[in-house]
């Protein structure tokens, strides 16, 4: 079996892991019972990771948490677009 | 600066990630908005990084990925608790 395989499949899955929660959010226009401490926390997660990255040139690095971070940022702009809560958590 | 604190810090930042929003559904009982394609599509994501780990010998990589393994599965059994919805996206 070719390894790479599995580590381009997986890859491949969590980089565009919050796509499905951010093309929900934005067809139901209700997000209330979506976690804003979830996408502040995975997007300060991914963004160290691309620091890292850099630090390393390492493109692959660079490349799949620049995505997940661009899909978490437009999360959080559609969160604060449509919820109807004031307290946040 | 010693680098590899920004590597640890994004680790734990994402391995832990998905950790709130468990909490939220919880707390809520309310889950209607949270994405099951995103458990799931992230879940096979993360399984397939510890696939991928042990195949490496990789500890870090199957630790982390075991984790969020974990809390994505015990996501999965809160949502079918809480969910009121028939047809899921």
């Amino acid at each position: 079996m070719d390894w790479e395989i599995i580590g381009y499949g997986a890859a491949t899955l969590t980089m565009f892991g919050f796509v499905p929660q951010l093309v929900k959010m934005v067809q139901t226009k209700s997000v209330d019972d979506v976690s804003l401490f979830m996408m502040v926390q995975l997007g300060l997660g991914v963004f160290l990771w691309m620091v890292y990255g850099l630090h390393l040139q390492n493109s692959p690095l660079i490349v799949a948490n620049f995505v997940s971070l661009t899909t978490l940022t437009l999360g959080l702009v559609v969160y604060f677009k449509y919820t109807t809560r004031r307290y946040f958590r």
